[in-house]
């Protein structure tokens, strides 16, 4: 295959879920995601700036999607519904590469102590996206911090299901779904 | 010193701190802990796994005093009223030792991804452990989730700003009024 292959990045990924659902992640190294690719380890560095840095795919694009679409929400549109507006963009971004390859993302993260790390920590970046993305609309902070995390919750669960379902579910469909029940869990908290 | 000082872990946890804010934690080696705090490598690994576990201390206690408080709430208590039983329950945990260690731990923190990562894994942990215990009290599993996540969010605040502070604020009472400030954001958010 041509080294300059635009599909690089994808080919690298699905090469380093397979192997991580093959040999463990812990046993998997770049050279071998490299050539399961059929790319150079030099290609690999251009895309990652190690192993475990593939499970963080896609972090920059879901952050920004979700600021864009909180941005957007009508004026006098509430937290959770610009929060609505912040998933339902963001889930333009998720394709038909990213279900197939969901299941086997979910199992390495399920067998990797450090990928479950990583995966935290993406789910941090993305709720402190969404809340900044609040407070530029004048949200009040706590209110900002906690739409956000309602925001997390509903796009995990959704990604979820998303991956798992065999049929065809709008992913955006599911996150608002999911924010609503959050919403109505909300008002049963005290 | 006697190597079987019975303090040993708190004196290896305060000298990694101390280290981490002098050189950085990628600097810092555990041999070098180790000699700072009088003891052996081998202590050091009796008593945590690597250097970066260090940050995770405590956090197996708090868990189970989080689902203790959570499980010792009256049979009428509101998911909310439950967390929040937790939270003073866990607060007990927490000494003047943990206090005066606090501003090294924040900034070792800043500094560090991966002791980024390793706190959002401990505060993910802390998240399961809450909602398990609700959901051992028949709380309904959304409800649950969205219940710990708003005593993890109190803790976290409460935790900085107890840490901060001059005076002697009691860490009980902040995460209880940090939580009810939650409260009141949970009815605006739609």
């Amino acid at each position: 295959m041509p080294r300059w292959s635009p599909d690089a990045r994808e080919r690298l990924l699905a090469a380093a879920l397979q192997l991580f659902a093959e040999r463990g992640y812990d046993a998997t190294t770049v050279a071998e995601i490299a050539e399961r690719a059929g790319l150079t380890k030099a290609t690999f560095f251009r895309h990652f700036p190690d192993k475990r840095e593939v499970l963080a795919a896609g972090q920059e694009t879901l952050s920004r999607l979700l600021s864009e679409g909180i941005a957007s929400a009508p004026a006098g549109a509430t937290p959770l519904a610009a929060v609505g507006a912040g998933l339902e963009r963001a889930a333009t971004a998720m394709t038909p590469f990213n279900r197939e390859l969901g299941p086997l993302l979910r199992d390495a993260i399920a067998a990797s102590a450090e990928l479950q790390e990583r995966d935290a920590l993406k789910r941090v970046g993305l709720a402190a996206a969404m809340a900044h993305a609040l407070r530029r609309r004048g949200v009040a902070e706590t209110t900002a911090i906690l739409a956000a995390e309602l925001g997390g919750l509903a796009f995990k669960e959704a990604y979820a299901t998303w991956i798992a379902e065999g049929d065809d579910q709008d992913l955006g469909a599911l996150a608002g779904t999911a924010l609503d029940r959050l919403r109505v869990a909300a008002g049963e908290l005290s």
